[in-house]
């Protein structure tokens, strides 16, 4: 684990993801999640994490609450000046938008018909897409936006059922097939 | 007027826009918008004009109101079997789902900086989407959801002034400059 290149950094008090991330020897590639309740109570902590992560993940009404900021795309750019080179917007039903300090990337959900309980869909997400990241060749534009794709399928799947249910019942080809479904349902 | 091949029924009484469609000698595509004072007040005449349109749109309120149901897969299913071959389901910032009997396109909303006034929003987003349809050389799957996002584009524009504004000041290379964008943005 002290030997991990990809790390993330879920969402837990900012004071401790800081002590996690000097325990890793050479961490290439780091990730951090947030929320609310930090947000207000240990601001400066988390704020002080932002020069040492390459990527931010949010919901969108936390990242209003940071910024004070309605409009996200003000509210994105200001945050992704402050240090964090990647900020990731979830919006749960209304998909996702990544924010680089060049450029941004918007995703729609993927649409479901039965939606059990949303508990865990942004710890999916972040697992999916961070789980295509440490595979990849490389992490990069192309990478992180697969990476997205790949974070909104596993939490479509994780939404279906109460808990893990349905996650423990899906293979690499139920994934790559909504992946592939995803990609004909947003192509025009 | 009474030539037209493509027919836009804007948004006004269901019984006026019978009364316009009876007027018309020959449509090859009707479209149609209504919105939630209809859906309350003349539901049988919206209805029963379901079997004459080709499209139907709506904003994911009013489809809901319409079905009673929240999710909005399903209650798309449920208007798109009682007669309009495809629904337009307008979400505002968050996009549009397109649903046809056998399948489904999701766009996300393109992303604004500054949104001075919403208003207008759906008509120029129908105007785009119409009016790119009407010059389409055929009217399919592919067309209509180049159409989505040309609409969305005109209606992005639309949004950043006060009333047409904005439109007023743009050219076709405008909109195409946006499109591309727009598609760079959503590619993955």
């Amino acid at each position: 684990m002290r030997d991990s290149r990809i790390v993330f950094l879920a969402n837990i008090d900012p004071d401790l993801q800081h002590s996690v991330l000097r325990q890793v020897r050479s961490p290439g590639f780091v990730a951090c999640d947030s929320m609310n309740y930090w947000i207000e109570n240990k601001r400066a902590s988390l704020k002080s994490l932002f020069d040492k992560i390459d990527m931010l993940l949010l919901n969108d009404a936390e990242v209003r609450q940071f910024t004070g900021r309605s409009n996200l795309m003000k509210a994105a750019q200001e945050i992704v000046r402050q240090g964090p080179g990647a900020l990731i917007i979830k919006k749960g039903e209304h998909g996702v938008i990544y924010f680089s300090k060049r450029s941004h990337f918007i995703a729609p959900a993927y649409l479901l018909e039965t939606i059990h309980d949303p508990t865990g869909a942004g710890d999916t997400f972040a697992g999916g897409l961070i789980g295509y990241l440490s595979r990849a060749k490389r992490i990069d534009d192309a990478s992180i936006r697969k990476g997205i794709i790949y974070g909104s399928i596993l939490a479509s799947f994780a939404v279906e059922d109460f808990s893990v249910n349905r996650l423990l019942g899906i293979s690499r080809r139920d994934i790559e097939a909504r992946y592939d479904h995803f990609r004909r349902i947003t192509k025009f």
